[in-house]
C-alpha cells in the first residue's frame, strides 16, 4: 500500500515538476505513450550520455552506431519476430473487448492473493504483537489452500503457453469461470497469437508498397551492420557495437507509467567474441554492468541479479539486473549470451557470409555474441523514483527533495539574488552568464529564498547559490547543497570548480 | 559534372570510413533509408549536442523536451497534415508504376536542359578561348527556344498545382507526350493526391484499434505540450521550446543520399512571442541561426538566405538558410513566422484554451510562434561534404583529408607508438588511458606512421600523437595537426589542454 502511494507520488511529481507528461494530453492522451518534459528531457539525455560515455568512449574496443528504425522486412523473419513475437489474446464476444489470456488468469490469481492478504490482516489484528506472519501463511489451512490453488493455476498456465497449447489456456479460463470485466459474461472466443510489431507501408502504389515493421528491438540493427562496422573500423575480436534508439511494441497490457510503453528507448551493446569464450564474457559483463549501476550511488540493496532458468531459444545464459521499483523488484537490464544465433540466421536469410577472420588463429568463424540491454525509460524511472524522498526536518516540517545523482540532474545550479533589488539581480545574472558555458543553470528571483530552496530541492537541483549584500563587498556567495542542506560561504571565482567536482561525468565514472 | 563526381566521392568515402551505410545492406538495402556507422553516429551526436548546447543550455529562456513519435491522431487533423500533406501522383496502367506527376514534368525539362548543355559544349569547342558562355546562351536561337519552352512548362505546372487543377497536370503530361520510363507507354491514370504520412495501428482488436501516424514533423509535439511546459516551467514570454527527434515521410521520390530520407531527424525550436513582435524576432532568429552556422567555420560563401515569396498557409514570413551542397545551394534550415495558426488549430480541435496570461500587460492571448527548423541529416551532409578535400602536397602526391570542424570530429586524437616494440606501445596506451576520460581517442600501431597519418586524415581526426624513443627519455611526444600537417614536440602532461583548446564546445560557441 505504502508503495502504491509512493508510485502515485512519483507520477504526480513527474508531471508537476516538468519531468514526464502524458502524450497528447490536450487530446486526452494516448495510452502507454509519454512525453519527456523540460526537466525529463535533460535527465533522459544525461542518463543516455552517461551510458554512452561508459560503454563507448571508455572502451577502446567498443564503437557506437545509429541505425534506422526502418529495416528491411526480411530482418524480422530472420530474427524470428515475424513468427514468434506475439501474445496470446482472447476476445469477449459480447463486449468485443480483447484481453491477454495469460493476464486474465494472472489477474484471477491476484484476487486470490488479495484474499490471503485479508486473512493475514484479520489474524494480525487478532493476535497483535505475538503475530508471526510467515508462520501464519505456512500453517493456516485456508491460506495454504489459497496458495496451493494459485500455484496449480500458474503452473498449468506456464506449461500450456510453453507447449503453445492455446486450447488449454482457453479451457483454464473457462474452468476458472473468469468473466469479462466489461460485459460480465463468459462468452469467449478461442485464444489466438497476436504479433506485437507495429506495421506500416513504404511506397505509394498498392502493387509496389512494401510491408515494413517499426523495429521491436534495436539489436538487429547492430547484427545486420556487424561486418561493415568490423571491416571499416578494422576491429578485432573481442569488440562491441553499442546503440541507443527507439523501439516499438504494440503491447496489449501496457501499465506502470513509463515502465512498459509502446514506444520506448533501448541502450544496447552487442559484444562479438570467439565461440567458447562466452562464459567468461558473460561473467565479465554481469560484473561491469552492475558496477555501472552502483557508480550512481542509488543503494546496493536496490539491485539484484535474477538468473533465467528458462532460456530464450537464442540464449545459452541470461540474467536480469533487477531494481527495486516502487512496485517491487523488476527487470532493469538484461545480460544475454546470444551464441551465434542471430548472425547465423542473417547468413541464412541474406545468403551473405557474416564471418570473422581471426588473424591470430588463422581461421574464420561466426562470432558468438554477448548482449547488454537496458531500457532507457526504465532507467529513468529507477533513478527518478529512487530519488524522490520526503524528509522530516528538525523543525517538524517535511521537505520533498529529489535526490538525483548530481551527474544526472537536469539543472546543476540555481542562482538567486537574496532580494530583487540593490544590484543583487545584476550580480546573480552575471554568475549565470559565466556558469552557463559549462552547466545547465537556472535563475530565480521570485518568493523568499526558503521557498526557492524548496522548489529547487523538489526539482532535483544539487546546488543553490545566493547573492546577498555581502557579495557586493567581498565577491563571496552562499552555496547550499541539496542533500545536506549545508551552506558555505565561497568565492564567486571558485564556483565553477566546486560544482564541477560534484557533477562531472569523470568523477562519477571513476567510482566504477 | 565535377560536382557530381564530388558527390559520388562523398558517398563512397562515407561508407569506406564508417560514416554512413545503406540501411539493411545485407538484404540489398531499403530505399532512402540509411544507418549511421561508428564514425557517423559520433558526428551526428556531436552536431546534435552542439545545437542543443547553443539553443538550450546557453539560453535562459529556452528549454528542451523529448516528445514521443506517436501522437494522438487528432493532432494531425488540427495541423492540417491529414488533409493537405500530400504529393500529386500518377500511375502508368501498363507498368503499374507510380510517379510524382510534377517530377515527371520536371524530369522532362531536365532533358531539354541537357540539350542546352550539349549546344554549349559544341560551341565551346568551335569558338575556343573567345567563347562567352552567358552571351551564347542569351543569343543563340536554338538555346533561347529551349529555355523558353522550359519556362513555359514550369510556369504552367506551378499554376496548376497551386490551383490544385490536377486534370491540367495530367493534360500537360499528355501534351508533352511523356512516356513511362519502365513501360515506355503513355497510358496514364488521373493524377491524385497521395498523403505522405506513414500510418500504423495501435491496439490489437479490429474494433478498438486506433489509426496512428508516425509524426511527419516534430513541431506539433511542442505545440500540444506548450501550456504544460510553460506552467510547470514557470516560463514567461518570450520563451522557446526546443526538441530533436525522428520524423517520417513516405516520399515517393527520395534522392540525394541522406539529403531527403524517409526517416530523418529534425532539430526544432518554437519560440513563443507576443503577437505583433514577430518581425523583430524573425530578424533576431535569422541572424542568430546564421551565426551558429558560421561559428563552425565552413565558409561564409557557402551560405545564403532564400526568402520565401509564396508563404505556407500558416506563415507570415519565412526564409531558408541555404547551403552549397555538392549538388548546389539547397535548404539546410528554415526560419518561419508561424503566427498563432498551430495553437489556434489545437484550441479548436481539442476544445482546450491554449492561452498565456501576460502579468505585465494583465491580458491573456494566444502567443505567436517563431520557428527555427533544421534537418540533422542535412546538417551532417553539409558538414561532411564540405570537409572532404583532396589536397595536392609539395611532393606532388595527393592526400584525402576530412577537415571536419574539430568540435564535431568523431575521434579527437589518435595515439601511435612509432614502432610496436621497445616499450613504445605501453607508453602510447598509457596516454590513451589518460585522455579517454575527456575525449574520444584511438590507438593504432599497424603500418608506417605516414600511412597512419593518411588514414586519420581521411577519418577526420584533428590530432595525431606519436610516441618515439625520445619520449622514453624526456616525456615529450610529437603532436601533428590534421589541417596544417604541422608537427610540434610537446610534453605529455600538456596534451589534454592542447587538445581541449581546439575541440571544446565552449571555444567554438564563443565564435557566435
Amino acid at each position: 500500500m505504502a508503495n502504491e502511494d509512493q508510485f502515485k507520488k512519483v507520477i504526480s511529481h513527474a508531471k508537476e515538476y516538468g519531468y514526464v507528461f502524458q502524450s497528447s494530453e490536450i487530446y486526452d492522451g494516448l495510452s502507454a505513450v509519454y512525453d519527456y518534459a523540460q526537466n525529463g528531457a535533460e535527465l533522459k539525455k544525461n542518463i543516455r550520455d552517461y551510458w554512452w560515455k561508459a560503454m563507448v568512449q571508455m572502451h577502446d574496443n567498443i564503437v557506437g552506431i545509429d541505425a534506422a528504425i526502418f529495416m528491411h522486412p526480411t530482418t524480422w523473419k530472420a530474427s524470428g519476430h515475424v513468427d514468434a513475437f506475439s501474445d496470446p489474446l482472447i476476445d469477449n464476444k459480447d463486449s468485443k473487448k480483447r484481453y491477454r489470456a495469460d493476464v486474465l488468469v494472472e489477474d484471477y490469481c491476484l484476487k486470490i492473493e488479495a484474499k490471503i492478504e485479508k486473512e493475514v490482516k484479520k489474524a494480525e489484528k487478532r493476535f497483535g504483537e505475538s503475530f508471526n506472519k510467515e508462520e501464519f501463511i505456512s500453517t493456516n489451512g485456508r491460506v495454504v489452500g489459497y496458495q496451493e490453488k494459485i500455484d496449480t493455476i500458474l503452473k498449468r498456465l506456464g506449461q500450456s503457453l510453453e507447449k503453445e497449447d492455446l486450447a488449454d489456456v482457453k479451457a483454464l479460463i473457462e474452468e476458472l469461470e473468469i468473466a469479462c470485466p466489461v460485459a460480465g459474461s463468459r462468452n469467449w472466443t478461442d485464444v489466438k497469437q497476436f504479433n506485437l510489431m507495429f506495421g506500416t507501408k513504404l511506397g505509394a502504389s498498392a502493387e509496389t508498397a512494401m510491408d515494413l515493421y517499426l523495429r521491436p528491438e534495436t539489436a538487429q540493427g547492430i547484427f545486420v551492420n556487424f561486418l561493415n562496422v568490423q571491416k571499416t573500423g578494422r576491429l578485432k575480436i573481442p569488440f562491441g557495437i553499442a546503440q541507443t534508439g527507439k523501439a516499438f511494441r504494440n503491447e496489449i497490457v501496457a501499465r506502470q507509467f513509463i515502465f512498459r510503453m509502446r514506444e520506448f528507448e533501448q541502450m544496447e551493446m552487442q559484444f562479438f567474441i570467439k565461440p567458447g569464450t562466452q562464459k567468461k564474457w558473460f561473467e565479465h559483463w554481469k560484473e561491469t554492468r552492475m558496477k555501472w549501476h552502483l557508480s550512481l550511488g542509488m543503494g546496493e540493496e536496490n539491485y539484484r541479479f535474477h538468473d533465467h532458468e528458462k532460456l530464450a531459444h537464442y540464449a545459452d545464459a541470461a540474467t536480469d539486473i533487477e531494481f527495486k521499483f516502487p512496485f517491487g523488484f523488476k527487470e532493469l537490464e538484461g545480460i544475454h549470451s546470444r551464441t551465434d544465433f542471430d548472425l547465423k540466421q542473417h547468413e541464412e536469410f541474406s545468403g551473405k557470409k557474416l564471418q570473422y577472420f581471426d588473424h591470430e588463429d588463422n581461421e574464420s568463424y561466426t562470432p558468438y555474441v554477448l548482449e547488454t540491454s537496458i531500457g532507457l525509460d526504465r532507467m529513468f524511472l529507477a533513478v527518478f523514483s529512487n530519488a524522490l524522498v520526503e524528509e522530516e526536518l528538525e523543525d517538524g516540517k517535511t521537505r520533498t527533495v529529489l535526490k538525483l545523482p548530481a551527474v544526472l540532474a537536469p539543472v546543476k545550479a540555481a542562482i538567486f539574488p537574496l532580494l530583487a533589488k540593490d544590484g543583487l539581480p545584476e550580480v546573480a545574472k552575471k554568475i549565470v552568464e559565466d556558469l552557463k558555458w559549462d552547466f545547465n543553470v537556472a535563475y530565480e528571483e521570485k518568493d523568499t529564498v526558503g521557498r526557492r530552496y524548496r522548489r529547487q530541492d523538489a526539482n532535483g537541483t544539487p546546488f543553490c547559490i545566493t547573492v546577498d549584500h555581502d557579495t557586493l563587498e567581498d565577491n563571496t556567495v552562499t552555496i547550499r547543497h541539496r542533500d545536506t542542506m549545508d551552506q558555505k560561504r565561497v568565492k564567486i571565482e571558485d564556483l565553477k570548480e566546486i560544482i564541477k567536482a560534484e557533477v562531472d561525468v569523470k568523477h562519477w565514472l571513476m567510482k566504477m
